[in-house]
């Protein structure tokens, strides 16, 4: 038997929810698409970014489903008011939140969610989701190189980047309320150690559902063979 | 500058204590091997394993400060009276126990120390360095495996792997008290989860000593880029 199909036998695991949070320019959006592509490849569908609803105009690059899911403001103000919502947001007069169902369902069927989200959504999902939640909060190895790698973004203008160097105070303000931090002076050390901290935390004893009933049917067996 | 000098310069971090436990027969030996040579291959001087005071004789094979530090009765009382010791116990009439000075000396240089204890060893341990601890329960797949990695070892009778096997069932007791739980189905699976567990602790905001100036320093900075 392969070791992949003993490990399913053995153990059935829930699902977590990865937030990963930082300043723009920390160099979290590269990070998350790293992290996903090596997950993948090692273990098709093991970890899917969450998709968000948004009341913003679609924009002609993006597709419905797999950047956003579009809704009209009545859509989401219903689904706010009626807790669908693990978290949600005003920007700039548009609605953003995260659907609460479909993480659910991936958490039932044992597959990781990876939320990029700030510390206000982080706040909203910890208080509901606490028990499958890993919060972890990536900060930039310098303001030098934060300015810097917002500048090699050739989308934003000055007065954006002004604005987003503003931001990332009061962004870092809330690093102690996560459960991990990391400074980003690598990305494939940054990469490493957010694939460890997902490791590790499928290894924690509350997301290993059958856990209780293994060890049952082992003790039981250690008693007949001592028999 | 190198990524591995730019971490050194921008963060000080405080050693943990990795605890793994297990029942006889689990694998927990090859495990620690691997994960400490693995790791010091990396990285020198990372981990090592914790030396043990003992007053049990010492065997031809045994070289005093590597197996053990071996001691009289009465030294070994004065330290555990003292409270230099973060665990021990008396097994067959003769006393175990870990020493605190080197476990601390180590942690304060950022240094992690692996200690191959049992539950009652890992609730003392647990109870004394709660913040500074990580704990993690090896299981075996089976109790048929476990049987024949028993057997396997010459060094032992059959009356000895009984009485192993019944221990083991008293050892599976405590799983819920550790913060990790592993399956040792396949040997590098186990050994990657450790590190991963090692690498995603070591990434905990408590442990990394200067965070707080870190962050200072990055808001200053940006501040004054604000300007």
């Amino acid at each position: 038997m392969s070791s992949e199909a003993e490990k399913s036998a053995l153990l059935t695991r829930r699902g977590l929810i990865l937030i990963l949070s930082s300043p723009s320019g920390a160099g979290k959006t590269s990070i998350s698409h790293s992290v996903l592509r090596e997950e993948n490849a090692e273990r098709a569908a093991s970890i899917h970014l969450s998709v968000s609803v948004t009341t913003r105009a679609r924009r002609p690059s993006e597709v419905e489903g797999v950047h956003y899911h579009f809704l009209s403001k009545r859509q989401f103000e219903s689904m706010r008011d009626q807790d669908e919502l693990l978290e949600w947001a005003e920007v700039h007069g548009n609605y953003y939140g995260t659907p609460r169902e479909p993480v659910e369902a991936a958490l039932t069927a044992g597959q990781d969610v990876l939320f990029d989200i700030d510390w206000q959504g982080t706040r909203q999902v910890l208080d509901k989701m606490r028990p499958d939640t890993v919060a972890v909060f990536i900060l930039p190895p310098s303001a030098a190189e934060q300015r810097a790698r917002l500048e090699r973004r050739a989308e934003d203008d000055s007065a954006v980047i002004a604005r987003r160097m503003a931001n990332a105070r009061a962004e870092n303000e809330h690093w102690s309320e996560y459960d991990y931090v990391l400074i980003n002076a690598d990305l494939n050390e940054s990469v490493d150690k957010v694939r460890a901290i997902l490791n590790a935390e499928r290894c924690r004893p509350a997301r290993l559902v059958n856990l209780p009933e293994f060890i049952e049917t082992l003790d039981r067996d250690l008693a007949a063979q001592a028999r």
